[in-house]
């Protein structure tokens, strides 16, 4: 095995182009290398655990620590849409629904996966997909008996689709509402690490929070893949690897995910800091936006641009970079999606926000 | 980022022990060196490609270089349970079953996955776990009218769970059968590469075969994770890409599965030539084993092997050895299944066969 | 078995109470007595059809007749929302949605029995509960590629749920926006001969419509219970009996609906006639109300009237009178609705209006 | 409403065709009579009862008075099939299974209504579809870990799909093994008041057993249409009404389900007479053809009768008789059915063996 045969430049060169930088969510970029070099290290390592594999108890330990967490079940996860799905439906009898804002993405963007569960999602109109305890009330009153579905699970992203970041202070709100009125907690947090160091606390402050359960996002924040689902609640731990393996999420060699959270929490901090460095250039991205006079949507926030833009001037930009367009205003117009993480670097956005400035000024 | 933390080996020695060596089927087996080093290596490219990702477009070629395909499409798969899943759903309508032999994975290790999706298991009884034409004929004479399931695809497993290996003509006489018969083919290959070397055929020699989907097996031939789905019939690529995304199998960063495929694919002919080994160790094993004086299944080959053992021997050797305790045969007696993989040496397979040996005489 | 036992009075008395009269939409009513005599009539009939029931045939031929259909099938199903699930499941492959206004009934009041089948409703908001083809565009706006659902069938209901009647050349317009854009149509009848009525169209006009499949409305309409689905589009109707025994609404003595059918169908044209009388006692009654002065929905017509009232006299009006708590409207005041159908009498609305105007007076 | 149509006789008898007598299971046989002119003594009824239908708690307390039940609730549902469905999924969490014999009406009739739940059947194979605890610890013993379906649920059915009647000391055994399991047990009683009448016990004596859920069938014993499902084990009653709605099983107009099971447990037992009648019947007809010579299996007992014939014969017979054509023998000969019922007279059975009789002689 002694080759080291290489990629087919010319090939790559033919089916796809480079750009000057993608601002696309996640799937152009790569992992961090210190996540991967952790990997290839510990690879050929060679113990038994009949029970539990070793490196998955090693990152349980570095989470739980992490998040100032005693009780908690840590489970490996391949995706966030398996993870959202496999969560929600195991906290869900058939006949419950899960309160969500309509601009959520198991609502959205995940292809009916929920419902292929069998399971309901109950949709309010949450302006920057923030819920409240009056849209939650809201959902609930649509509840008068076996006809409805009932309402059992509230659904909260963090950042949201939208980029907006809810305060530790508006999910004890929601969270407290929720236990009054016997509904359950779930916290998609595909972007936690972006929303945690936007509000300058700690993971633990964050772990603090009474949620039945949410996720730690590693795919959006340097991982090369898997998520880490923390089972709070003591109720939904019995059942989870079977609803796990049943929805086809349990990884044979769960080695590999297990050592990328160890990686993530080890004494260095790596995902914390990785999630600063997005944000401190998502910052640089939208000062630079409003200096040139683009129109941005206030709310997004943390490693994220949200703004509109002429489509003529969309379609020059795509030639030289990744970026997302997210929803159509009108025939003119589109809104795009701009996300920076832990890969850009100063140039890339001081020089698109060169080529931007530039493109509008003719 | 400079630091380079370590996983703990007091934890590691804590919580888990090392073995002389693990006969496990995949679980506490690392990556083949060389597919972690290509990920190192093309972990930092920065490539966009808006409609398919570039890595993606390279393992594909590789893939239909190797397998003598001209028009199949080539879906990456987290794990072997999704894989399955996902294609069997998308291959059959609501009201319509699949034809599996009871010892099948997806009939018995896969939690109800398959029934998950709405979708029944017609199961019959096969010796070795392979299918014929009187079997598959077996589950036609069940369907009468609309109020049975009614049977539509016949799921096989190269190499089967007991480890028995089809033969090209088998498979052959198979399809043929179904497609006289209005079913179609699904072939499960989580060990694919060890029946190709296992026969002496040529992997182009299999892919002549015509199946309607394939899966060709990664993570139990040294891959890190993930599985490369072949979809031949035409009417099953449309709608591939959504069935996928709705059961939770879409991985964000593709370009890990796809790079992991490219290079199994590359020139030096990686993804058979670590079957190979496998196969030459499990018949080092078996060889072994028989002279000692140990039942084996006669129909497990290529890198399997099957012994009935007494209990209280098996509880010594777990002590040392990682293996799969199969099925209960008695109060006494349980069947074993023993699996050599490419990292398994012949040191590995003798010191054991001298343990058990000596095991024995006492 | 000559005795002739009678409910006890006595016991019913102790368990429910008589009401003036129950404006309820269905429960509380009976069957009309045409119907059971039918019933009663060809009970001990003995017949054999190996194929297709004999009086499944001939419902199926009378109410083609009175549509003008050639082509269609006929299935008679046992309630509304299972004929819901089961049409728009067999419609919809598992990736795909309905579109379906928020207020619609499968959205609400089913306990989510659609998503139970894995598809997914994609709700717009609609005035009235009536699709127009901006709503149907909007719905279709959502779907970028294989991440999202894809709109599939488009809803529609009529009379819908908050009584409001379409108008044919509303429905026209949409089925042809929705022909343009490769979308099926669907339309829950439940009150569809009430519609029929108050456009003082014939059923013949209605089934001129290019709708793929509709549900003829029995059990709201003097039916003991039992719905026709008519499936004109070809594609639909060779797996239907299998999607129908699937979902359980296979009933065993399919005589039973078959015959009810042809009795609402036959000469004296039973189905049309009661729901004239339903919807000429609705216009009494609302007309009624607004000579009171009660705050009526503008858009709530024929055998249905929508109004506003303080809770205190809706709690009044229940001793006497069966009706439904629609919508809270504040903490002092509900949005009920009335209904009328085939066995309320003058007497019943004028007593009910002499009442409610008492209450209001004082 | 004055006209009095009637059905056309040439239309039937075109497209159907009269015998000498059918011995289906339900098809073409009618409702006894006392059911329908219950049904039309109660039609116009006026109550209203906002919690329950007052004829739904009339049928109860008879049912409960009958069957010696005090804590029980009954649910009334329109076919077996949808009974089945409902009360199963509602037994077992999304990925625990039934254990059910390979020839269980589940498995096999009911399209995969049970799969379609997302629920996994665990098929043992059992002779005379009779489960034992032997069978029972090995469907259990296939369960190691959260990789496999957790066996959960005991299928039962009284009488068996091919005639076997369980003894109560047999169902006593089973049930007491379940509980010492941790399984439940439900029982589809389709057939329940043939049983209870060929063991010459009383539905006392049935209401005893401690299942967790049996239902009472109405359809093949001379009701319209409706089974009545018990619930005994009270953690399955509070969501009850939620599941059934949630599979389109709440019938609009209950009260005609719930007279007729009013009638059925009225004081004169029609429920069980009716039963007593099949049974005579069917051993009048198994006792004529013994004399005959036909080989019957010898398992089938109370109503039913199992032969086996040579497919000349079955063709010839067909032309004046219905019967079921139940399993291929070989390609000569076919196994068929005989059902009698509450229609079925001794000039019927007589007249069939005289027909056998001289068929067999030539």
């Amino acid at each position: 095995m002694g080759s080291n045969p290489t990629l087919s430049a010319t090939l790559l060169d033919d089916i796809i182009y480079r750009v000057k930088y993608s601002f696309f969510d996640i799937h152009p970029e790569s992992a961090h290398p210190a996540i991967v070099e952790y990997l290839l290290k510990h690879n050929l390592d060679h113990y038994v655990s009949p029970e539990k594999d070793a490196y998955a108890q090693l990152g349980e330990e570095r989470i739980k620590k992490a998040f100032g967490l005693t009780r908690a079940d840590i489970y490996y996860m391949p995706n966030g849409t398996i993870t959202n799905v496999t969560a929600l439906s195991s906290m869900l009898k058939p006949f419950e629904g899960v309160i969500c804002p309509a601009s959520g993405h198991i609502n959205n963007y995940e292809t009916g996966a929920l419902e292929a569960t069998g399971r309901k999602i109950i949709s309010v109109n949450a302006s920057n997909g923030k819920l409240t305890p009056e849209l939650i009330d809201e959902a609930l009153s649509g509840y008068k008996d076996h006809n409805n579905v009932t309402p059992r699970t509230v659904y909260l992203t963090q950042v949201t689709e939208t980029g907006a970041v809810y305060s530790q202070n508006e999910l004890e709100t929601i969270i407290a509402y929720a236990k009054d009125h016997n509904l359950y907690t779930y916290l998609d947090g595909a972007r936690l690490a972006m929303a945690i160091s936007h509000q300058n606390i700690t993971p633990e402050d964050f772990g603090g929070l009474d949620l039945d359960m949410f996720y730690i996002g590693g795919t959006k924040n340097g991982g090369m893949y898997g998520e880490a689902l923390v089972v709070k609640n003591d109720e939904f731990k019995r059942d989870f690897a079977s609803y796990r393996k049943r929805q086809g999420a349990d990884m044979g060699k769960q080695r590999f995910m297990s050592l990328q959270f160890a990686r993530f929490f080890d004494e260095d901090g790596l995902w914390l800091r990785l999630a600063e460095h997005a944000n401190e250039l998502g910052l640089r991205l939208r000062d630079g936006l409003e200096k040139i006079g683009v129109r941005l949507m206030p709310e997004a926030t943390a490693n994220h641009a949200f703004l509109i833009l002429e489509n003529k001037y969309i379609d020059k930009l795509e030639k030289e970079y990744g970026l997302s367009r997210w929803e159509k205003i009108n025939d003119k117009s589109t809104k795009i999606r701009l996300v920076c993480g832990w890969s850009t670097t100063k140039a890339d956005v001081d020089g698109f926000l060169e080529d931007i400035s530039m493109l509008l000024k003719n």
